[in-house]
């Protein structure tokens, strides 16, 4: 027997207790007379005392443990002459008899503490030495438990899981698919899903009414900081149901893992937004609502006088920044900078001091007189000592400018706090957008989502005007999930599909049997996709999902632990009907 | 809104409610003044009435209703004159009031009823519509419920259910790898995991000491009916355990599913049985032990008379039917060619009845006499009534054969009761198997199986003979699970890649980040998978696993529904830098 506790476990009414313990030498003192070895497992530390006087032979043994040496013990609880209330086990010590060591360990390449010393390639490339450190278990302790509580609630809801295939058929909507020869079918390839859509809405034809799956998705893309190859989604769909149906099923859930997980009480009904507004207050259609400093348009008013730069803008906007009216030209400058950065873009940036003594300063102080700038500042409804930050441009680059600036300014004075959590529906998306290279219309959702039924005339006429039956839930200004209702009717899709540029055939081949599964009676239906890695981690109150991924890949795809991708024997190739290609 | 009240939900006490109800017309009958429509969910059924009488142009739009149309009722809950016991909701219907079509459908190609005229193909195809009859979904609703149990047992035994990644890398042990090839790794292929195997080991060594996972793996095999070229495992590792706690841990497992799902009450300890002996006594390393009709061996007592056949047999062995000695000539052949099967490929079979007033005959009469014979009637025990089924040959062969015919003789003797469950635990595995096209041994579980302490010396001197801590879960004839304790000692590892017939070179390129792993102090550790389709499929009382899964594929691998694998665009195969080769 290897362990009669865990090495958390041991408290103060065991003194006495023969215990056996397995774990990892996290720390070895030689304090002389005394030896300690802090020992470790899953679940914490405990103290191992060796007696040098009492037992000369065992404590020699125990000074030359190494760090991360795998051992075994058996022993007495005592109480500790000098109690650690830190530490849950720290009351007790274990008076070691036996000592046996499984199995020795090398040094590792980096420290296994909670601040390591290891910089990010050497931690991916031995991550099962990574994964040892308390702050990644946490991590991946917590992500099982947010599934667990995931699957309670859906049950519950009599959600059923069903999982869905994932050798499936390449489609050319969307992302780039990863795809699988076929070695008994010579020339073909199965593709892995970027979702399980298609599939999800063939199981409300199906008649299975509340589905959902924690699922792997796969998406063939360069990657992004903070994308990975593989990455895990919360699939639901809802038959029977209209958006609302979905959206208060869904706060539930999000409500049910902030109690269980966080023990954070959310509001009642998440408030919600069209997207128009979203874009217009905030210039972004995931809104960080944690703070306010809406957008205030000054187009109007701005255009009166004869500075140019206005004059010429399609939109004047500004926040304001609440008693910054101090900011010093450095300051300042430091803004101006971030506003230029080439990711951001803006050209420059216009600023309004209304100090605290009632006078304005202001950087166009040249143009304005101080009571068209106090006009601008009632219509800010900024305070003494308040400062307006002012962006004038393009709108739809300059929307997304001050939503930066926005952001930064937040970040700035502290109003985006870690442990605040302000969720949010955006709703009524545009159906489709623009796609200036191809000169045609994507779907902003998917082509299967479902315009607003006010707008369905619209297609015909001004399809860019479409609003659709989509929703993204928003959480501190980062996007959790996302969803829609669905076409149903066999003739909105065509219609959908032709919009998208689909010829009949195209479609036919793509999507022809989900088409023709609708001829069978598809009920209502619409669901939801939560993207699970970046939930966790904004539970774990991190910013990267690679830390709460227990085997990430890096941003050129790669496991650096494993070596893989590598190449493959002839052999193999020869099997699936496949040459290799040289690249140039 | 679409509904108040699922079609399955409605009782006596819900009479004269108002209630809106959605679903798919299962039948409508036309009975003159009256219409009834019965109305179906995943819910259950729900009888819709209409009058002639009391609203004609209602009843006129019901008759006009086909089979799986959506439909949406409004109306009054109504007890019914003539009830139907056999139907949750049998004594209620539904007086409608307004019933909007939120569908049509054409007619499906089969009936969506319990039993359906439609033959596998067909329903393949249409696999949305076969998910709609009730024994499709009840094995899908099973797996969930399944699932669902799994996941809390584990949960409560401190298990983490932790995602290993899908996009893994190429090893040529095991069966054939699906690969995935990298376009940001030109020339190079992910593998998709034929069991997470590696990173289940990398966990322990990375402290998480309870992992599960129910997970999808991939093998790439020429598929033989009920094989699926994705299949779903529970996959499971502890550390710091020996051979016992983890059978002793998923005993558990299996008695609590027994119980929360089948309301089967398990024995409280499984038997288990030495591979040998299951080998010796039934034939089969998966024995059923729902019926006795173990092997006799007869080897000795029938090779002292002058019967060619059995003198130059290695092994003569039988087993004894109970009460078959009145099977006629006809029967007797039956079972002959039975056992000549091809797949089963015996000679012939030796027939000895015991007959009820006590005589005796057999096909041997000619070599042995009634003495002769009733010695043996006493080595197998048999009482009068009693038939004795001989088979003689190589000891290798025969005793496959003698167990396939066992099975017979219980399937036909009504012994193999579905509803009846028997545990087995079958230990002691050989470590190795010799594998006469290579002329090398090859791993018999996988190459990480710990041999048995005891018999290590005999890895360098007989390793054939070295039995391994490998075990498999067997219920009534079917392998459920198995797994085994690891090496964790990286010398030993070594030795045993080397009597896989690994260089050194090939070892550490292909597991080389395993070896490497344990460096680091690798604690003890084993695990056990489960086919999670199988298990399903018992539990549903079926044989097949294709009926529990959602979206199966068929005996090529594809998948008729959605047409899949399928050609992809060059352009697809460029960016792969990849070129198809036609197949000769």
């Amino acid at each position: 027997m290897y362990r009669t506790h865990t090495c958390g476990e041991l408290r103060i009414e065991h003194i006495n207790n023969t215990v056996t313990l397995s774990g990892w030498v996290q720390k070895m003192r030689n304090l002389g007379g005394m030896t300690f070895v802090d020992l470790r497992d899953r679940y914490g530390l405990t103290q191992l005392a060796f007696n040098m006087e009492t037992n000369a032979a065992l404590c020699e043994q125990a000074r030359k443990l190494g760090r991360e040496f795998v051992v075994k013990v058996e022993g007495t609880v005592q109480e500790r002459s000098s109690k650690n209330p830190k530490m849950p086990t720290g009351d007790i010590e274990i008076k070691v008899e036996i000592l046996s060591i499984l199995n020795k360990s090398v040094t590792p390449p980096f420290t296994i503490e909670d601040e390591t010393d290891g910089g990010d390639e050497l931690r991916m490339k031995y991550r099962y030495l990574d994964l040892r450190r308390n702050p990644v278990r946490k991590n991946i302790e917590l992500r099982h438990r947010m599934a667990q509580e995931v699957r309670r609630y859906l049950d519950a809801q009599k959600f059923i899981e069903i999982e869905t295939p994932v050798l499936i058929k390449s489609t050319p909507e969307g992302a780039r698919d990863f795809i699988v020869p076929s070695r008994m079918n010579a020339n073909q390839f199965y593709a892995l899903p970027q979702s399980p859509q298609v599939f999800k809405q063939l199981l409300m034809v199906a008649g299975y009414d509340r589905y959902f799956q924690i699922v792997k998705c796969f998406r063939d893309e360069d990657l992004r900081a903070d994308r990975q190859p593989e990455f895990t989604q919360i699939d639901c769909e809802m038959a029977f149901v209209e958006q609302n149906d979905i959206l208060d099923t869904f706060e539930g859930l999000a409500r049910h893992l902030f109690k269980n997980i966080l023990n954070v009480t959310l509001e009642d009904k998440f408030p919600r937004m069209a997207y128009d507004q979203a874009m217009t207050l905030y210039g972004n259609d995931k809104p960080d609502l944690r703070f306010d400093m809406k957008f205030v348009d000054l187009t109007d008013l701005a255009k009166q006088k004869d500075f140019v730069v206005f004059n010429q803008a399609e939109y004047i906007g500004g926040i304001c920044a609440e008693g910054c009216a101090g900011y010093s030209r450095k300051e300042l400058d430091a803004m101006t900078q971030f506003v230029q950065k080439p990711q951001i873009g803006a050209k420059g940036l216009i600023y309004v001091k209304y100090n605290e003594d009632g006078s304005i300063k202001s950087s166009v102080d040249k143009f304005y007189t101080e009571e068209d700038l106090m006009a601008w500042v009632e219509l800010f409804k900024a305070k003494p000592g308040d400062l307006l930050l002012i962006l004038p441009g393009e709108r739809n680059k300059t929307l997304p400018q001050l939503s930066e600036l926005r952001l930064e300014m937040g970040e700035r004075l502290g109003l985006r706090d870690r442990k605040k959590f302000v969720p949010l529906w955006v709703v009524d998306f545009p159906l489709l957008e623009w796609d200036e290279d191809s000169q045609r219309f994507h779907a902003m959702h998917h082509p299967f989502t479902s315009p607003k039924t006010e707008d369905v005339p619209l297609m015909e006429t001004d399809p860019g005007k479409v609003r659709a039956n989509a929703y993204d839930l928003v959480i501190n200004g980062v996007e959790i999930g996302g969803g829609s209702i669905r076409i149903f009717d066999e003739d909105l899709q065509k219609k959908m599909f032709d919009l998208l540029g689909f010829t009949p055939e195209e479609a036919q081949d793509q999507f022809g049997f989900l088409m023709n599964a609708f001829k069978y009676g598809a009920p209502p239906h619409g669901g939801v996709a939560f993207g699970f890695d970046r939930w966790v981690a904004m539970f774990a109150g991190i910013d990267s999902i690679r830390d709460v991924i227990a085997f990430p890949k890096n941003n050129s795809g790669r496991d650096v632990m494993i070596d893989s991708p590598s190449p493959v024997a002839q052999a193999q190739l020869d099997e699936l009907f496949l040459k290799m290609v040289q690249p140039k």
